[in-house]
């Protein structure tokens, strides 16, 4: 009856906490959401690991049965480090998207789009070439993204002009398949899509991210059946803004977040 | 003998630094950047004071005569506060920015662009107020524009696109002078002038603030005379980031960062 622990830099996670919620209805669910620190994506991997660290230790005094990596960023950089340190089961968004991506692919093309520090880190690179060492992958690194999508620019003239610039290098490369490596990348899906064209698959990893998190649960016999469940949303700086923006993420009304010290 | 604290959110402090470092050329200079936290603009007033104090000591450690704010975030959000609890001299660019604005505006009619803290605090606005009760002030939030002065995008069309779209509330308020009150935006001054038009003043706070920092050590016989001056700079988070674009916002080389623990 534990619930499930979930968190991010800030407010792009719910893009995975919608879909979590969409596949396992009946579970519990502690959202945490760094928002003093936001963002993650051009900080340092030592840096990100103390931060995620931090996080961690705060969804655990909430007991927790799994935690939900709900940022690329830190699922790039700290991952390996954290599940070495922690006994609860932990779920990255890395290996679930290059998984979906490689099976998706015709033409053995993908391309990767994140932050700086997702991208620098090579992870997706290095996880899609263990899966299908003869995938050719291009990956860059698009950080104004996120600022856009925070500020909800996603259908202007602007975001045209920058996805334009940004995307060239996989138009180039002929990808027919592009991962989101960002969760707020979702929002900006069809801006890409203008961009890259209809024939051109996007993956959004957090459905594959809630497959994941579901089988873990099957298999250690934690699922939670026929119940309503409780969603809380906890963050590291005053609410205000993360409740105004929060309901774009999630697509669905939100209870209102509180603000908590997670260091 | 003992050196300026000016401390920012993160790389844009600079733009004072280069000011401090023209109109004080015998002084040693000891800069403090957040990078772990960066960026302030969209953080709660309660989290902008923690984190300024938290600041503060650090600098405080370095043995500094003086602190200069050198962030309009926390300038507008934190001033008060942390000139209640510390001894030291403490210099916001608000006050020099408000004053210079006023002195240049010939219609009284002045607009004032910042962070969403910034805008929000109205700080601007009441200072202007006070010192000219019969001047019209605009203030608009452009939080865009740190994002792509960081990115180094300054000219292309899609800031040009974003300047129209925020700007568009000060021209149709006909404002003679604008101040940037964002220590990023003198980066964007073409833009701006662009969008603006020529005959618009754009006032960058940094001067008058080395200015009144002058003025203060000169009235506590505290200004080093002809010696060579040590600038040292530190940072919070690893300083590969900073370290990469500190040289476009201090227009000179700058001597490496160093990484330091600042809580």
């Amino acid at each position: 009856m534990k619930p499930i622990g979930v968190f991010d830099s800030g407010v792009g996670g719910l893009t995975v906490v919608k879909e979590l919620i969409r596949q396992l209805p009946f579970e519990d669910i502690v959202y945490f959401g760094d928002t003093a620190r936001v963002p993650y994506g051009i900080k340092s991997k030592e840096t990100v690991i103390r931060f995620s660290i931090e996080n961690i230790l705060f969804l655990l005094k909430q007991d927790v049965k799994l935690i939900c990596v709900a940022c690329n960023t830190v699922s790039s950089l700290a991952l390996p480090v954290i599940k070495s340190h922690f006994r609860v089961p932990i779920v990255g968004v890395i290996n679930p998207g290059a998984r979906e991506a490689v099976y998706a692919t015709q033409n053995k093309r993908i391309g990767v789009i994140g932050t700086r520090g997702t991208i620098k880190s090579r992870t997706y690179e290095n996880e899609i070439k263990q899966l299908d060492p003869e995938v050719k992958v291009t990956a860059v690194a698009c950080p104004l993204f996120v600022p856009f999508v925070e500020e909800g620019w996603t259908k202007e003239r602007a975001v045209l002009d920058v996805a334009r610039t940004y995307l060239k290098p996989l138009k180039r490369a002929c990808v027919d398949t592009v991962i989101l490596g960002c969760t707020h990348y979702p929002l900006l899906k069809p801006v890409i899509k203008e961009v890259l064209g209809k024939n051109v698959t996007l993956i959004n990893s957090a459905k594959q991210v809630a497959i994941e998190v579901k089988k873990i649960l099957s298999t250690e016999n934690l699922l939670n059946s026929n119940r309503r469940p409780r969603h809380k949303f906890y963050v590291s700086d005053n609410p205000e803004w993360f409740n105004s923006i929060a309901e774009r993420f999630l697509a669905s009304p939100i209870c209102k977040a509180k603000k908590v010290n997670n260091v």
